[in-house]
């Protein structure tokens, strides 16, 4: 693998944005753009982006570009969504239940295929086609799988069990929507989801734009 | 208002990270900090921190770089969130009702204060101590309240509908989990939130991995 190992995560999380400004290009039926118009188009310098693009190596073509096909392409491998990925959920609650629904994630290629809670009045039922187990039997049901990502979607106290118990069924990637720092062992990823960042976000454009009218 | 008007919305983002580890740091008991050592907490590049607070003034202080206290309290002010935030919901199905019980948006000082729906069955109710409206009342339900942000948690097909029916009742700041772009007048904000982006960090993270091991 000649990919350089250190790539700042930020930057793996706009090639997403640059991947859904290409997604829609394509749609639009837009064969080139450059890093001057997806800049326009995200809201993110053109720098920036050339930077980004910089890390995976050389995608523009002198005088014309990028060819949005091909940068599609391209990003969808670096980014592993070129193929189909199998995700294991723990938590059947609302939150849990919502994400097994959630048309978003087959779009982009992630397939909810077991789900785990600690309820006996919902374990050994199957919600939209999903079989759910016992979340002490994670360790022995996983390896059957090919699931090979975990999303951890239960109370904060529970979290740290389901995640150990996501571990010992041999997930390495973990994508939690609970606010606590798990532990794991070196070689597993956590993602940690914070939902109120996204409000954040709007109340500094609210309080922007208050002061100023 | 001195405040330039033109702050990169990935800006904005980064200053919840930055909040968030200075949050970290204030609880730890460290008294100063600098771009180096947030860089090293978060994962970014020291430059690329002191260029986004650079959008905002002068903070780090010769010698000691900045005070955590300080430093944190002008970020909160900046993003808005050194007061609390009442928040309207739309929709109550498995997301919205996940959204309503989420204890992270209490924690940042954001109170969701009333909700709506359009199925009968659920219009009249309380949960979690918020009364829940039909959708067709929110131009006359949402001005008695204090509600300046929306939340949008309703099948693709129905975010436009509760999307107007948030802007005819005055709110201006609006975070959908539809896929869809929405249609609004120029001075209202929406923010997506694409959780299958998330998925995809994973994604890159896993298949570099295995593509190492």
């Amino acid at each position: 693998m000649s990919r350089p190992k250190k790539i700042p995560g930020t930057t793996v999380s706009r090639l997403s944005i640059y991947v859904r400004a290409l997604q829609k290009l394509r749609q639009d039926g837009v064969v080139t753009t450059s890093s001057e118009k997806l800049a326009e188009q995200i809201g993110l310098t053109a720098a920036q982006i050339r930077k980004d693009l910089a890390y995976f190596g050389q995608f523009g073509v002198p005088g014309r570009g990028y060819y949005v096909e091909n940068l599609y392409t391209e990003l969808a491998a670096i980014l592993g969504i070129d193929r189909r990925w199998q995700v294991a959920l723990g938590g059947v609650g609302h939150l849990g239940y919502a994400l097994l629904a959630y048309n978003g994630f087959k779009k982009q290629g992630f397939d909810v295929v077991v789900a785990f809670d600690k309820d006996p009045a919902k374990v050994g039922q199957t919600w939209e086609g999903v079989k759910i187990y016992d979340i002490a039997q994670a360790p022995e049901v996983l390896p059957q799988t090919e699931a090979q990502l975990g999303i951890i979607a239960v109370p904060a106290e529970n979290a740290q069990e389901v995640c150990d118990a996501f571990v010992a069924g041999g997930l390495k990637s973990i994508l939690s929507f609970a606010p606590e720092r798990l532990v794991t062992p070196d070689d597993v990823t956590v993602k940690r989801v914070d939902l109120a960042m996204e409000l954040e976000w709007l109340s500094y454009y609210a309080t922007n734009a208050s002061s100023r009218g």
